[in-house]
């Protein structure tokens, strides 16, 4: 039978970094890949001592249904910490748990845009939220991304337009790039939507995980009257399986959102959350943050390291001060083809799996020759390995 | 500041059934209104047994990220499940797991129907559904639905007219009404929905939970190419709170609802879905299902026989064979404004909570006089209180 798609899904594909994940299903590839959290970072054995408790104590509440705003006292404990944070005003945020930031972000556009309405994102972004995006049809652009944020004139020039309804920012140790936007360009972006009447939808799924420079708030620490959208997640601290997110804003998107998460999948669950609840109550979340901040510091810095010593000189790579990625940037001249082919090669003649950058732009087509590099997931052992294998390989088709 | 929602959701409003089960947090209401499994039928116990062994075994898969498809035994599982029923055709079908039969219907919704499209419904039938089609912003139509299921006649003058993309029914002890439709009707809506190149989406939730009549054969059975998607859910038979359902379609659908799924949620907790599958693995499921239907066979006879004992004689209901819920519709003549103060009469001033019927109906203003009583959830004693205290209201409003 042939089937016809609705246009909305018709064009979307498998996400190149799901397909790269699949070979990295050989054991004997050495994943870079991926965008999980460290696996000695993860609180393994606590959740498992918490899920005990949760079971032992509250069986009926982990096993039955739960309201769709999320489990009430995760929601307060959220509130608590995004309010000393400056993110949560109270007057008239509200703050429900999703499946996910990932489920925060789409169900955002869900209730906000409609079909061929413009949404602006930074050119690269993440996968998965320009995937969800598309999904609702909207015209999609692309704003520059500089080594400090997004290019403020470019985005001045595509509000000036009209039609935005929302600017989608990763301004933390941005996915794929690693970079983080200033202060400077927080306030900038932030006035120029208020102006133009454009929500912005601020994704900070790594904020948690800075381990050099200085915090930056919020971008939703400025918001004045609602018009910030701000998403974040346990993923990456706690466990990205359980599946656990959280959004902030008006209580009128909220209570959109609510609806849309109800059709969704009627409400998180209820053991995720009530595993998170446990953890903020019952452990210092700042102590664990410190030492999951070792670790990628002390990862981070490996990578670099290596980088340094074996790569081709020519390519150049973005700094990160937190968060999973390094962005390598091939040398002027190098064609997306010719990237996508160092990235094929390295994985199927040398099993080591990279992500093309072509994964990260906004459309089928856009002109790339960067690579994304995680440095959580593999082992030390595994970088050294893996940035001498890329090295050498990367002096042989660009030189010295 | 004033938000312009899409139009896709500017109109969804909050389910009235989740309006009305904010009235069931107050302790003093009796609640007929929920849809959840009794409490005594779930495996809670065998459940925190193998939630241990997963998290003292497989802590990293629990933990960390997994595939959006879902977990491979689990889905495998499925598969054997559903191969022996005839649902699952491994010549064309793949089967996926999903946050709940929730997302798996919305999912279908979303990669088949563009805006405008027609879908056809059971005319009344589920909520959740409703709103999740309603969200991708189709045009809706009802098909009457009648003691064994819809109106054959009303379907084909439907189809004839063209246009229909996707026709959602739930054949074994419908939510709200409790009923079945039959094998005759199956056959008939099935050539029906060939003809006219309509899929059909089968939504299964209850199918497990018959404890009277005789098992009638999914409508997926008779797909011979694909034109059937067929949704089914663990929330009934071994807890909703763990949120895990699946969907078996031809696999090019499949592969489009995981791209969507993808961008929804990632993928379903790890935990949850290894739960799942430890169960059947280590649990004989036609020996729980058996005690779980015992449980459900006496609620339904004990509500029954109380409604019987109590109700005006001009209110009728359904008997179902399974599931969750009983109909009851009020006298000929009675208005949907007359139905929904019942309704409301009995949880403010009788803390008795009853969902009317016109949560369940396609349209807002679409006339019902009926109203949804489910019997899984409360005690033995509750429902004999409840069904007396009803019967006293229904009487003094409708007569003896």
């Amino acid at each position: 039978m042939e089937f016809k798609f609705s246009e909305k899904v018709s064009h979307l594909q498998a996400s190149a970094i799901r397909e790269i994940l699949k070979y990295s299903a050989d054991p004997e590839v050495i994943s870079f890949a991926a965008g999980s959290p460290a696996p000695e970072a993860l609180p393994a054995k606590e959740l498992e001592e918490l899920s005990k408790e949760i079971l032992a104590e509250e069986p009926s509440i982990a096993f039955q249904y739960g309201v769709t705003e999320g489990y009430t006292p995760l929601r307060e404990e959220v509130k608590k910490i995004l309010a000393a944070q400056g993110v949560f005003n109270a007057e008239y945020d509200d703050v429900i748990i999703t499946s996910g930031a990932q489920q925060a972000n789409e169900l955002s556009a869900k209730v906000l845009c409609n079909e061929g309405d413009t949404m602006l994102v930074e050119a690269p972004s993440f996968i998965g939220s320009l995937n969800a995006f598309k999904s609702y049809h909207v015209d999609l652009q692309g704003v520059t991304l500089e080594d400090d944020g997004i290019n403020i004139a470019e985005l001045e020039e595509k509000l000036k337009k009209g039609g935005v309804k929302l600017v989608y920012l990763i301004p933390n140790f941005q996915n794929p790039t690693g970079r983080t936007m200033s202060w400077e360009k927080r306030k900038q972006a932030f006035e120029l939507c208020k102006k133009y009447g454009a929500v912005i939808l601020e994704d900070n799924p790594y904020g948690d995980l800075r381990f050099a420079g200085e915090d930056i708030k919020s971008i939703k620490t400025l918001d004045t009257e609602g018009s910030v959208i701000y998403s974040g997640t346990f993923s990456k601290i706690l466990s990205p399986g359980i599946r656990v997110g959280y959004v902030c804003a008006h209580r009128d998107i909220i209570q959109k959102i609510v609806v849309c998460k109800q059709v969704a999948d009627v409400h998180t669950t209820m053991w995720s959350q009530m595993l998170c609840y446990r953890f903020l109550k019952k452990y210092d979340l700042a102590e664990h943050l410190k030492k999951l901040r070792k670790v990628y510091e002390h990862k981070t810095g490996l990578m670099i390291s290596e980088i340094e010593k074996n790569f081709s000189s020519k390519i150049t790579f973005t700094r990160p001060q937190g968060g999973l990625f390094i962005w390598c940037t091939l040398p002027e001249g190098v064609t997306t083809e010719q990237m996508v082919d160092f990235c094929t090669t390295a994985v199927k003649d040398y099993k080591i799996a990279i992500v093309p950058g072509t994964a990260f732009e906004i459309h089928d087509g856009d002109p790339t020759r960067s690579f994304r590099l995680n440095f959580s997931t593999p082992t030390d052992e595994n970088i050294v390995k893996g940035m001498a294998i890329l090295g050498r390989l990367s002096k042989e088709k660009f030189g010295e």
